[in-house]
């Protein structure tokens, strides 16, 4: 995937959560697939944002499917720890793009970051149709730059 | 909801299941919501084994939404517990049905028995469309009747 | 379980949440087993409202298992809902106590009711111990009582 | 982390999984962190196919967190497809390890495939006790060489 614009400095998505007892395994601490629905969940958030909410994505047919996604993981929250997850843009491609996240307690502890690589697309011929890889416009590329 | 059919007597649907690592909390025991995963999935399961799959309720815009669902816990599971959901239909109303669950482990040990409270819907206008509930056909009925 | 107080008037917890892409399924809304996994997090959100923590619920060893849990679904959130759970304390027994939540869109829209019947409980001898229920003190209960 | 063993060669374990419907979003595929879900189960059930099943796991407090995982989608399984996860060891530390994951449909259709990168710990203590990162023993990574 060649990034069209290598100087490309994005605004940074601020989604908080909250490790749920539920969201722990018998080791008492954080199931890492958690941190998946989060940075997900972040994703949403951070589009929602810049004007992307959910009835807007809807209204137009879009969805962001994944075509990778990673994280690695530094400490272990246990249940009860306030965190945030922080997400970037790091690259946009013709159709799809990279979005970096951290998972931050409200202490600054750091325990995990990744990534999520998604395909901008469209459902053809509106709900139930098959969804396409879209071009990214500028116009959706400048609403994530961060100002000089 | 009236019950059409006082003597109704149900087959039951077997559903196997496993209390995953990632199903269990930090008290090393299931996680409560995990046995509504299972009985939703025993559901289609049961349904499935009757001739209504998902390829057959997708094709026909069917669905089952629920109205109302209940467990009561028995005993708790711990990680590696091998179980099964036994599943019957105890209730046929005009448009809902309810089904009741029972997960074991397979050594009989009773872990958990709840219900499900569904309504049988089709998509009005194929995907996308309003969702309405549907007279249950007594065909459909037929299809989990036990031999007397 | 027979209650101690007829009488009694609980506070009202309140725990923000919001319906996020993966709570929904192919039918667009929420996956039921979401509202029990907030139902859940609402009532350690509830009990650490009042002084009880994670923290000191781990240093005390104490946890509150489930007896049952039953919920009623009146209308389907979608995703991007901003939601609350509204739960209060409606019945203390012994050494078990059952709590109801209402669910609820930003705009007052009831989406689900339900309840949580659990155990008081404490770890005999820490942590690996086995979990043994506990007699619920007046103190704890004073701390969920509603001023007349 | 260096190999130890360059020419190892593993065995590969199988892990049979079903996509239900809570385990797909409103785009009507599945949501991602479904597959971590089933990478971890699939880890646990690599280890018990060569001896170490969650008793023993339990009863010598091994764990297995993990520093990092990632996964890239292929193509998008539905409701109702039929998976497997076949696993096998890529790497051996001193203390950790890599595993390799790949989701198949019956078909024969790859759906995904990705990796985790795990710590072989043990809980110094017993329950409750600090997990510590312990060498792995060579007759530990005897279990999973396939013959030659």
């Amino acid at each position: 995937m060649k990034t069209t614009e290598p100087e490309f400095k994005s605004i940074v998505g601020r989604f908080a959560c909250e490790v749920h007892w539920g969201d722990c395994d018998p080791a008492g601490i954080i199931f890492y697939p958690t941190y998946f629905r989060w940075f997900d969940a972040a994703t949403w958030s951070f589009f929602a944002s810049v004007g992307y909410d959910v009835k807007r994505m809807r209204a137009e047919s879009l969805a962001m499917p994944l075509v990778a996604a990673n994280c690695e993981f530094r400490s272990s929250p246990v249940h009860g720890d306030r965190c945030e997850v922080l997400s970037h843009v790091v690259r946009w491609g013709g159709k799809s793009f990279v979005l970096a996240h951290r998972v931050m307690r409200d202490d600054g502890t750091l325990f995990a970051e990744g990534s999520e690589t998604r395909v901008w697309t469209r459902r053809v011929g509106g709900p139930g149709g098959p969804m396409k890889g879209e071009q990214i416009s500028e116009d959706l590329k400048m609403l994530f730059r961060a100002e000089a």
